[in-house]
C-alpha cells in the first residue's frame, strides 16, 4: 500500500513556525505551488476553487450596486503612467517592460500593475455627459509588481490576480459615498464569508495609493501578531481625469471634472484564509466559500461494500448544491483518507457504514474542532446548512476574540514599543504626519500604520508629542 | 434633447460591406473598443457579458467532466519552449519578451502564448502514480501572440482571452476519447447555446497545433463565406511528455509516459456570434447567452406614468433570472429607446403602456426577426422561456441553411476554384499533403484547409491528381 510513504503530514507547528507551517500547508493540501520562476506561484484547483467562490458571490454583490465587468488591455503604454505624476512614481520600480513593440521603435510597453491609466484612457473617449455617470466598471484580472522583498505564494508575487473597480461620478459626495459603500462590501466579504475580522479605515498619508486622494482599507490580524492588509477603496479625487481629460457636460450645459474611486482585492484573501483558520492537521476552508464542502468515506466491508457505496451516491446527490466529493478510492483505510481531508481542509466529512445506514443516521465530522455529530438521515437537509453556519459562525468568533484582544491603546512610546513587541496591534495617538510615521518605522524596526482607528485622542502624539489628530492602528505586517 | 446627434444607426449595409459593418457594431452596440495600444482590444460590459455566460455555461460542462480550474504563470522562461522543438518553432515568432528577469541576468521570460510548457513543468513534479491520473485541469487567462497581420477586435487581437484545457492520461484510447469528447462539448456550446452551427473534424498535418499528434476543430462558416476557426481539441501525443519528464508508475510498478490532450475556445467566439447574428440595426444577442435578455420600455404619459412604472417594476422583479433592464431614462422617447437596444441587441423587448395594464397584456418583440406578441401577463413566465427557445431555434435554422448551401462537392480544381471563388466551401477530394496544401494555398489566392470531412473519396486529389485520401473542406477564412 502507498499509503505510508504518502501520508506525511505537517511536520511543524502553527505556534511554532509559522512560516513554515504556512509553506507546508500551501503545498501539502494543493493550494499553491512555487513555481519554476522566480517569485511566480501555480494556484492549484484547491486554492483556485476559493478563488471562484469568491468572484462568484462578489459579483452578485457589484451587479446589485450596477457595477458591470470588462476586460482592458495587458499592456499599458509608457506615456500613460506620466500623466499623474504621484502615481507614476510609486509603481515605477515595479514595473516590467515588454521588449515587442519597442523593436517596433514604438513607445515601451509595462505589464499593467494595477489599470487605473489604461482604463481612464478609455473613459475619456466614452464619457461626453452627465447621462454618461456614474459609470461603474469593474474588471477580474492578473497583474505584476516586480517585488524585489522575498515572495510567498498568495501574500506576495510577482504576479497575483485580483479585482479592481473603477467608478466615475458627478460629485464628490456620490465618490466618497462609494467608496465607503464598496470598502463595507469588502468587510462583509471577509468576515460573513471567509470569516476573517478586519478592522477598516483609512490609511495614513503615507500609506495611501499613489495618486489618490485618500485610501480606506480593510486590515486582518494573523495569528502570529502581524496585519494583513486584505483590500483597499481610493477616493482618486479629480488628479486622473485632469490627466486622461475625461470631462462631461453637465445639467448646467457647462464642462466639469468628474471624481473618481477605485477599489480592488487580492488572492492574498486566501492567504488570509489559511493563516486565519488553519491548524496542525493542514488546511481549513471556511464553510460559505468552500468549493467542495463535503466529503463523504464511505466505511467499506467486503460483504456490504455494495449497498455502503450506492447509499454514498445517494448521499452525493441529494447534497450535490454544496459541492460533495465521494472518496471510494481502493487500497486506503478509513483513517488514512480522514487525514488527507483534513490536510485539504473541506469542511464537513460524512462517514457512513453499514451501522450507520441500519441506523438511518449518517456521522458528520466538523474539520475546524473535530465535533461529531449523529445526523438523522431525514433531517439532513435541513441540518446542513445549520452545521455550515454554526461553523462559520465559531471559526469568525474565535478570529475576532484573538483580534479584539489584540488592541491596546498606548499613551507613551514606552508602551507603543512594549504592545508592538508583544505581536498586538497599538491604537495610539498619532498627529499624522509622513515624517513622524517614518520615524516610527525606523525606530521600532520596521512597525507600520495599518489604518486610522475611532475616537478622538486626548494625549499627544505617541512619537513626536505634538497635536495627536487621530488614533491610528500600529503593527507588525505582512 | 440629446437624442438627434447621439441617435445614429449603422451606416453601411453589412451585405455591402462587412468590415466595415463589423466595425461600426463592435463600436456602436458598445461590444469593444480598438485600444489606444496597436493590436490590442478593450472589451467593454455589453461584450464581456457574453464571455461571463460562455465562461458560467462552460464551467458547469467541465466539472460535470471532472476537470478543475487553475492558475498558471503569465511568464515562460525561454528554455521551455524548446523542449518540445515543433511547439517552440511554431510559437516563436509570436512572442513577446519581458524585460526585468533579464535585467537580473536571469533567463528571458515571455508572455504566454498558450501554457502547455508552464503547465507541463507542474504536472512533472505533480504526477508519480497511476493513482494521480487522469489529471484534468483548465484555466481561464489572457494570451498574447505578437499578429504582425492587419488585427480586428474580438477576431484577431495581439492578447485575446481563452480557457485552455490540459489532461494526462495513462492511455492512448483514453486520451483520443476525450479529446472527442471536449470537441463535442466546443460543438454544443456553438450550437446550442450562441446558435453557431459548425463543422467538426480533424485538421490537415498542415494545419495542426505546433507539437500535436493531430488536431480536431469547430469551424464556423460566416455570412461573407469566410470560416472562422473557433475552438480546437489537440491530442499532443506523448511528445511534452517525453520533453519535460512527465512519468508514472504504473499498476505493473513500471515506469510509463502518458498521453496528453489540450484543448481552447477563445473570446473570438464573441466575434462569430456577432458576425453570424448581426443584422442592419446592429448587434443581435443569442437569447440563451446573453447576459441581459430583457429590455422594459415603460410607455409614459404624464398622467399614468407612476402606474406604469411600477408595473415596469414589478416585470422586472418577476423576470429578474433573465437579467432585466428597464430603461426609464427621460427625455428620450419609446422609439429612440427602441433603435438603441437593437443596437445593442437585447434578444427580447417588452413594451408596457396604460393601456396593455389595462388588457393585462405586455407587448414582446423578438430582436431578430421584430415579431410582436402580445403576452397575458399571467401566461408571461410560462411564454418568456418559450419565446427564447423559438428565437434561438429560428436564428440556428438560418446560420445552418447557409452553412449547409455553402458545402459543394467539387471533383476537379476548376470546380475547386469556381465554388470558394463564389465564397463557398469546397468539399474536395485531397492528398492530404503539406506540400500539396501549399501550392493549393498559392493557386487559389489564400485558400485554406479547414478540416477533414466525412466519406471515402473515390476521385483523385483535387489539386495534385494523386490517390486521395479523405474529403478535406476548403474555403476562405478569418
Amino acid at each position: 500500500m502507498a499509503e505510508k510513504e504518502e501520508n506525511i503530514g505537517i511536520t511543524v507547528k502553527k505556534e511554532d513556525d509559522m512560516p513554515e507551517w504556512y509553506s507546508q500547508v500551501c503545498q501539502k493540501a494543493e493550494l499553491a505551488d512555487t513555481s519554476s520562476i522566480k517569485g511566480f506561484m501555480v494556484i492549484r484547483p484547491n486554492g483556485y476553487g476559493i478563488w471562484e467562490n469568491i468572484q462568484d458571490y462578489f459579483n452578485k454583490v457589484i451587479r446589485e450596486r450596477k457595477v458591470r465587468n470588462a476586460y482592458f488591455p495587458l499592456l499599458i503604454p509608457e506615456s500613460f503612467f506620466k500623466k499623474e505624476a504621484e502615481h507614476a512614481e510609486g509603481f515605477a520600480p515595479e514595473l516590467a517592460w515588454v521588449g515587442g513593440a519597442a523593436e517596433e521603435g514604438e513607445e515601451r510597453l509595462a505589464i499593467r500593475p494595477t489599470s487605473e491609466t489604461i482604463m481612464y484612457d478609455s473613459y475619456s473617449k466614452w464619457i461626453r455627459s452627465y447621462r454618461d455617470l456614474p459609470l461603474r466598471i469593474n474588471q477580474w484580472c492578473n497583474v505584476l509588481r516586480w517585488e524585489v522583498k522575498q515572495t510567498k505564494v498568495f501574500l506576495r508575487t510577482r504576479e497575483f490576480l485580483w479585482q479592481e473597480g473603477h467608478c466615475v461620478y458627478e460629485t464628490e459626495e456620490e465618490c466618497d459615498k462609494e467608496v465607503y459603500m464598496f470598502l463595507d462590501e469588502y468587510k462583509r466579504l471577509a468576515e460573513e464569508q471567509l470569516a476573517v475580522p478586519v478592522l477598516t479605515g483609512k490609511k495614513t498619508e503615507k500609506e495611501k495609493f499613489a495618486g489618490a486622494k485618500y485610501t480606506t482599507t480593510i486590515e486582518a490580524f494573523m495569528p502570529d501578531g502581524k496585519a494583513l492588509q486584505c483590500g483597499t477603496s481610493h477616493n482618486l479625487g479629480q488628479g486622473f481625469a485632469e490627466g486622461f481629460g475625461i470631462r462631461y457636460i453637465g445639467k448646467d450645459e457647462k464642462e466639469h471634472i468628474p471624481w473618481q474611486n477605485s477599489w480592488g482585492f487580492s488572492t492574498r484573501l486566501i492567504g488570509a484564509i489559511i493563516m486565519t483558520h488553519g491548524d496542525n492537521k493542514g488546511m481549513v476552508m471556511p464553510p460559505r466559500i468552500a468549493k467542495d464542502k463535503i466529503v463523504i468515506v464511505p466505511i467499506l466491508f467486503d460483504k456490504t461494500k455494495k449497498e455502503v457505496l450506492k447509499k454514498a451516491d445517494e448521499l452525493e446527490k441529494k447534497l450535490s448544491e454544496y459541492g460533495v466529493i465521494v472518496d471510494d478510492r481502493e487500497g486506503y483505510s478509513p483513517g488514512w483518507k480522514y487525514n488527507e481531508w483534513e490536510m485539504k481542509g473541506v469542511p464537513l466529512r460524512l462517514e457512513v457504514g453499514p451501522k450507520d445506514i441500519e441506523k438511518k443516521h449518517v456521522v458528520v465530522v466538523r474539520r475546524d474542532n473535530g465535533k461529531k455529530e449523529f445526523v438523522k438521515e431525514a433531517d439532513l437537509i435541513k441540518r446542513i446548512p445549520k452545521i455550515i453556519d454554526e461553523m462559520h459562525g465559531d471559526m469568525f468568533a474565535k478570529a475576532k476574540k484573538h483580534l479584539d484582544e489584540s488592541i491596546v491603546e498606548v499613551k507613551s512610546w514606552e508602551e507603543f514599543e512594549k504592545v508592538v513587541k508583544e505581536n498586538k496591534i497599538a491604537k495610539a495617538p498619532f498627529c499624522g504626519e509622513g515624517e513622524c510615521e517614518d520615524w516610527i518605522k525606523d525606530k521600532s524596526g520596521g512597525i507600520t500604520s495599518r489604518c486610522v482607528a475611532e475616537g478622538k485622542p486626548k494625549d499627544k502624539c505617541v512619537q513626536c508629542g505634538k497635536k495627536a489628530e487621530e488614533f491610528v492602528y500600529f503593527s507588525k505586517s505582512y
